[in-house]
């Protein structure tokens, strides 16, 4: 299969580490988280536990801050046995909801492509964080205005996608996903026919990682999201 | 004005306490919360202090049980000036977990209703709790084919119902709202000029509570929702 754009009508833009920066606070929160439990634990057993429990949670919680909020409460209970401290989770939640108050920090280029493809495509944002904190982010950002609106699903698997396309009213050969995570944003949506765009970003969540098949799939893979307008 | 459906298209159900059970869960959680502090403070003050802390950390937290959670573990700490038990934290979380796992009780008629309607209308699910938690309520309540798909917004005011309106490219005369909320379902609706019905519940949320002119609106206020088939 080649590459062709040329019945596009829809960009699906993934938020958090496409258009703007996300998984480096999840991991300075995690730094921190493990700094308040040193006592009870190594470095590397803490991170361990937590994401085991961020895992454990995942299909009660869902994606998103508050859910991990929670796991790291539960988390420090557990690798504290019972003995970390009020002020320690005072301090959980501090982190989560600094997480929340965040500044926007837009990626590069972000604008500039946005500027661009607006008018020429119908753009929307696809995400699977949270609904209001999204929104949150992408009115901080400034670049609501680049945007038809925010979708926000529960998750990114062939499913969601397929309801989604449907309830737009939008052609999968009409269709172009643009993301950083190979497992959410691009190989879900190869497998229903559409296409998608690869732009990696430098840390990658261990639950997004993904290993692929060498020459299974055809689609493009940008090191930076500029790229794309030599193809748009 | 007169109610007139004639120009009906597409039906937007709220879903927590219009098709199932859900106000009185919330209810049932915070009497087991000031059980669970009652050492500390009236059962008066401690519902009073829990609803103090939601209303501060709803900007950040939106709608939902995860939110409700976090709101209540930093409730119980301050309630007790730090002295509530890591027991009693691990018991709040699980709280929080049994009402996230909780079985869907419908509300009577929903299923004939929907039936009734399905087909001669789109109806789709418009909510502001969690999306995970609806989409997995939704499905337990074996009501998913009747509607086109579940939509949640991060708040229901005007502006919100309004790009909902724009992206379905749905217009404001074709659109009937249901629900058991006049602030939320009924009022912006009726606000931005199209068609609501309010079906009460028996127990209504403090935060959504509202005072309404006498005559100001017009609007169909129905008992039970099976009401409703006699209109559409």
């Amino acid at each position: 299969m080649e590459i062709d754009y040329s019945g596009i009508k829809v960009i699906g833009f993934d938020a958090d580490d496409t258009l703007w920066v996300n998984e480096t606070y999840f991991r300075e929160t995690e730094e921190k988280f493990a700094d308040l439990l040193e006592g009870y634990e190594t470095k590397n057993k803490i991170d361990q536990e937590l994401f085991k429990m961020e895992m454990k949670n995942l299909e009660l919680y869902g994606y998103g801050i508050k859910g991990f909020m929670l796991s790291m409460i539960e988390s420090a209970m557990e690798i504290s046995n019972n003995q970390v401290s009020q002020a320690t989770i005072s301090e959980i939640l501090n982190l989560g909801k600094r997480m929340i108050a965040h500044p926007v920090e837009l990626l590069g280029g972000v604008k500039e492509v946005l500027k661009q493809l607006n008018g020429k495509y119908r753009l929307i944002v696809l995400t699977k964080g949270d609904l209001l904190d999204q929104e949150r982010k992408l009115e901080r950002s400034s670049l609501s205005n680049y945007f038809h609106h925010v979708e926000v699903l529960s998750d990114k698997k062939e499913e969601n996608y397929l309801n989604l396309l449907d309830h737009l009213k939008i052609g999968v050969h009409e269709f172009l996903m643009i993301g950083n995570s190979l497992k959410s944003d691009v190989l879900p949506i190869l497998n229903i026919g559409a296409q998608a765009v690869h732009v990696p970003f430098h840390t990658t969540w261990q639950h997004e990682e993904v290993s692929v098949e060498e020459g299974k799939y055809t689609y493009l893979k940008i090191n930076q999201l500029t790229d794309i307008l030599k193809y748009l």
